[in-house]
């Protein structure tokens, strides 16, 4: 069924290209016995024509998956995240950090850029002078939160420690996961996979789809999208048998979230799910494994001192995770 | 119908306080004796569920709507902006120059910072030092980029003349529109609109929507959307009826292009269409009018040297705004 799906679609360009990158990238990882998430962040988009005008999308910008994506680079020991307060009773060392394979949608929310998304760019600088000549500069009302993220990000840049994948349809998507997980599959165990891209549950074939720009003057209009056949199973069967694999399930519906949690767990035998209500999702979510439900949730005073429910989930998978890779504590 | 359609749709929020600086900015144009086009961009989001999760969106990212408000505030004889070349053949005066109302889809391209859109932000900055304290500068291989950009920026921030208003989903934008378009009437004829936005051309009605997020355990999925009552009618009969209102036409089908233009012009009684394909947009459009249609196109030179057609259009418009405004050359 995936298999099918995947092959009646168009491969993204450059595909052989980006797995040469990947592969590199994840071989500089071991170089150095770091692990490795694979985050997927933001939607993925359904067109409704083959030349598209129009097509399906949903709500998610990236925030979920761009704001994880800041934490795994650090552990107790390690440089920590300027942003980060320490927690009081942190004791053992989890990790050495991760590296990350950040597969997101194009035009998203980035890890260490969102800090900025409600500015225009342009008002945080200035001209210093009259001139033809003059410099840009930074506005001094700026400099501090500018210097706090600039430094995490150049941090990240020297470690060489993210590298950076887009996409934008499904069909893109499909086939970049794929590709990043089977490129994991030489890291076995240590090689976590956070998969929190809102992907489309319907779609339209390509032999169903029109040609050109439905046209208004035609009236109504009816249109029938298909399933899209779940990627979890061969993912967890075929692509990364051994890696550590987190799924995410949102629902409006509060009634439904734990059963269906627990339902693709039963069906995918994965290793988690996190659960979470699109309204309340910054936060509270619940980890859900097949013998386990944690709560995670922010105070109002967390929140509003700037913190971030990511910070503990990923405390709490890397924790889960390094129990995983060595369930003797060895 | 279209009374029906806003009647029967929410009012985006804060509609009094945005109404209220949009006549504002208006009354402070008409003191400089300033001409103001309202300028829509981007794609409008017809949701698929109340409580949202998946909705259709378009392929606008805003480009035509944010590229064409960089041009308008200026004229022949004003400072003009640092990135256009002067054009041998000009004499007359069109214009003092236009103040602009930027209606566009949130997230979407910006004027001025659209230039920045290909970087991370973050990558056109350093930490000029090591230590905690060291300041953040701009790295210098791209001031001369970010100079040009800014110069104009902060032109236009100091004349005033540009006023940004966001919107998201259909029924924001038409509000939105109404409520601009309105504002406009006390400009009469020196007013312009430049309905640049991808507005959608089908939706679901509120009653016929589900509440919550559609399930894929339900099996396939049949959409029926009704058609968008056409806002242009009520636009140019009630809301703005002296005012010089350009509209556009995508197509990915050349043959029905022209014909589908006049149909609009003969429909609505509107001055203009500008008329283009999805995949030639950039390189050449036709400005038809109910006796004429002029091509305008560019080299290969002028756009691989930084030229836009948005340059050629807004020159264009601006002319035949000035002939409409004083038909005797007052």
């Amino acid at each position: 069924m995936a298999a099918a799906f995947l092959n009646q679609t168009s491969k993204p360009e450059r595909l052989d290209e980006k797995r040469s990158e990947i592969l590199d990238f994840i071989e500089q990882q071991k170089q150095v016995d770091r692990k490795v998430v694979l985050v997927t962040s933001g939607g993925t988009t359904v067109p409704l024509e083959s030349k598209t005008v129009r097509f399906i999308d949903n709500f998610s910008v990236g925030s979920r998956g761009a704001a994880s994506t800041e934490y795994p680079f650090y552990s107790s020991k390690s440089r920590t995240c300027t942003r980060i307060l320490k927690y009081e009773s942190e004791t053992c060392d989890h990790t050495k950090g991760y590296a990350v394979v950040f597969l997101h949608r194009n035009r998203s929310l980035k890890p260490f850029l969102r800090h900025l998304s409600t500015y225009n760019f342009l008002d945080l600088l200035e001209l210093d002078g009259e001139n033809q000549d003059a410099p840009v500069k930074v506005k001094s009302e700026h400099q501090k939160r500018l210097s706090s993220i600039l430094r995490d990000y150049e941090q990240v840049q020297r470690d060489r420690s993210l590298l950076w994948v887009e996409f934008q349809s499904l069909s893109e998507y499909l086939h970049l996961l794929q590709m990043c997980s089977t490129c994991l599959q030489g890291l076995g165990k240590s090689a976590m996979l956070y998969l929190a891209a809102a992907v489309a549950d319907f779609y339209i074939p390509k032999d169903q789809m029109p040609e050109h720009k439905i046209q208004s003057a035609e009236g109504p209009l009816q249109l029938s999208l298909q399933l899209v056949p779940k990627m979890l199973e061969p993912l967890v069967k075929e692509w990364v048998p051994e890696a550590f694999v987190v799924s995410f399930k949102l629902e409006t519906n509060k009634d439904i979230l734990v059963s269906k949690s627990l339902q693709a767990l039963d069906k995918y035998q994965h290793q988690l799910v996190i659960a979470n209500l699109l309204e309340t999702r910054k936060r509270e979510v619940k980890l859900v494994t097949t013998d386990n439900c944690v709560d995670i949730s922010m105070t109002t005073e967390e929140l509003s001192s700037g913190h971030e429910i990511e910070e503990k989930i990923v405390r709490e998978l890397a924790s889960l995770h390094s129990k995983f890779c060595s369930p003797d504590g060895h």
